[in-house]
């Protein structure tokens, strides 16, 4: 692909949206919030990006564009020893993120919230992190633009991948294992469970904490949020085009999910078709069996966090304090969904399988033996999930194109990979 | 670059190089080795391109180059942003070898070699490896090619950077530190010194006595040797279009130095222009200083492993008992350097500069932030003398061209630039 024919926009899917995703709304007064409201814990134009349900396309910075054009486009690459290990005649896709700098999709949106945040004068910046790939991106951003950065990371992710933090403190960071006893929400969390192994939850309540105390610091997130996937949207129109030149369109669309950023980076564009032409696209969100907001959770207003701190946003949800089990997908230890996509999932443009820990992680060891690249135990959901289609296209004979996003390496997590080599590893029951 | 510009034959230097390297010796005889005699140990293929003083262009098989278009052409990067850090008016370019299967350049001769082995009826290989990049990308290879793969990891490297076993077991790979207790020479090294840390010298001892020693079973080995060597020039071979494609010509090609494989894949298909036409390029192999077997070491016929069981070879050694210092970069612990480079660097085709350990993790470190790659400690090595040559060229004012060779990425190597930002890595001093 050409640098040339490189996305200028990413793609809103709000603004083609036939059901808007319904406003966040302020804990205390129950009103809705406006982008303003927003801005005092994100950069000014992120906050309204989020709320944006008008513009279909929104012009990425020049700036962005530049360092975009570092790395993408991402190779999309025809699985066919995947495919011939599995005996499918389906046609299998993945979109590889995992080359990209730091190795995953994160750094599509990491770019452009410091870009934002040091356009609009910010000099510090803080965040959660699971797994750390979002971590490790935005250090590198933060660093590309000259900003300070704070990340919490999940405490029982820091142990499990203790690599990470080393990476973005190569980058220049401070990194905290959450929960921690810097913060208020975190020494409230420690005293009502000392031994809490963290999870996005805790995390975010910390950085946000951090945010909202400290002068001239914003607070970035990695997914959930409207204006994260919108810069995931990238992922999806070189897709698209990609797509059109190997002659095929896909019928099967699949990432895995956490917060929803790199399923609906690859997704959206897409389902744009299905929503304005009526194209059938079959999009597939995959989840941990023991972390099921899509498949076992209830839509509702719940907070962001575990502490309360976020807005109230309208979500298929666990609960803010249901505490996820430790599985080795760091990325996907989340309780709540996005906005955008809870409500897609409501009004059937999509639907949700929950992988098992141990099939995620042997789908994971197939495509490596087979593709050469070890995936993030997180991308190993939608591998998993895509094994599980095309077997049936075993039993059904059809050749059904199915594309999904390899949204990471694996390399940061070789200790999951041992442990299911070794045995060890477990299929946590989903306690809801 | 498009597909069909991939190189389809390696380049073989011996063919134009004026005074050919030395013949290999039978170490009871002292007579030259035939490619027959090779054959005992190597794939008869490669034990013929070995010994080839004659073609300058060797057929890449269809099957090696089928497997080397899943990944190959690698980026060839501008690197502004490192350029811009430096304040340097010189031109940094280098070819990005860390975005390969399994992470180096290694790949590109771990296909041919478990091709040959395939083709010739071998069931199982064997080999040693340093850091692991060597040992992943055989255990890969083995597995594309359905071969056993049994591999010998340096000891210090192995509790170094637990996960490139991790990744070589991923691969089906059985892996043994060394030295270790499964092999004569094993025991003899132990018994001699039970707390040697292994360097590839006792690795390739091993793994030579496993191939003798097992039926069906092939040795193959990362570096040092022509044949390895010739695989690798792919990568000279497509940076010399990609540079013409930029529209410039290296005054200056950088590669660090271990046995000589990355350092040959980038040079080589570049000095055949020297040889022939006089072309002047500055070549520079960029070795540790606590191992520095081209700066300081002997041109003398040696032993290529520890235990004395390879043939002699014409080379600049330290001597084939040499036990290397600790440092992190695995890769260059080795005592020798392969007999093409040996004859070429005596010959003034080429030079050597050497590196302290804390220099080439801070050149690493500023590459890192600047370049968005996180680089293999061995590949520090060319980015520090990179470094050093455009520092030169901001008080000379040159707009000089430098090229170099990033041979692998560092995310398996975390502990090591821990230790850097720790302020705990030292300068190991070269005792001769």
């Amino acid at each position: 692909m050409d640098e040339s024919e490189l996305p200028r926009q990413w793609y809103n899917i709000q603004a083609d949206m036939i059901n808007k995703p319904l406003p966040l709304l302020n804990p205390a007064t129950k009103e809705p919030l406006t982008a303003e409201d927003l801005a005092h814990i994100f950069a000014a134009e992120c906050a309204k990006q989020e709320l944006d349900q008008e513009h279909a396309w929104i012009d990425i910075p020049e700036e962005v564009l530049e360092r975009y054009k570092y790395y993408r486009s991402t190779p999309l690459v025809r699985a066919y020893a995947l495919e011939k290990a599995l005996g499918t005649p389906a046609h299998i896709y993945f979109k590889n993120e995992s080359v990209n700098p730091l190795g995953s999709h994160k750094i599509n949106s990491a770019l452009p919230q410091c870009y934002y945040c040091k356009q609009e004068g910010t000099t510090n910046v803080t965040t959660e992190t699971g797994a750390g790939q979002w971590g490790a991106a935005l250090s590198y951003a933060a660093k590309a633009f000259g900003l300070e950065c704070a990340v919490y990371q999940v405490k029982i992710s820091m142990q499990q991948k203790p690599y990470r933090s080393s990476i973005m403190r190569t980058f220049g960071a401070t990194v905290e294992g959450s929960p921690s006893m810097s913060t208020r929400a975190g020494k409230d969390i420690i005293t009502r469970d000392p031994l809490h192994p963290g999870s996005l939850g805790t995390a975010i309540s910390e950085a946000v904490e951090l945010a909202t105390t400290t002068p001239n610091c914003k607070y970035t997130l990695g997914s959930v949020m409207s204006h994260v996937s919108l810069h995931q949207t990238v992922i999806g129109l070189e897709a698209e085009k990609q797509m059109e030149k190997a002659g095929e369109y896909p019928d099967t669309i699949i990432a895995c999910f956490g917060g929803g950023s790199n399923f609906g980076g690859l997704a959206f564009p897409f389902m744009r078709h299905t929503i304005k032409e009526g194209k059938k696209i079959d999009f597939i969100a995959a989840e941990p069996s023991s972390c099921p907001k899509l498949t076992h959770g209830k839509f509702e207003y719940d907070f962001g966090d575990e502490a309360g701190y976020t807005p109230l946003l309208p979500m298929y949800t666990l609960g803010h304090e249901f505490k996820p089990a430790n599985i080795h997908a760091g990325g996907l230890r989340y309780h709540g969904a996005g906005t955008i996509v809870s409500q897609l999932l409501k009004d059937g443009y999509m639907r949700a399988v929950d992988i098992p820990q141990t099939e995620s992680f042997a789908a994971g060891l197939l495509f490596a033996q087979t593709e050469s690249i070890i995936p993030a135990p997180e991308s190993c959901h939608a591998i998993a999930a895509t094994i599980r289609e095309a077997k049936k296209c075993i039993e059904t004979g059809e050749e059904k194109v199915i594309l999904f996003n390899l949204s990471g390496h694996g390399l940061i997590d070789m200790t999951a990979y041992d442990s299911y080599l070794n045995g060890d590893l477990t299929d946590p029951e989903f306690k809801g």
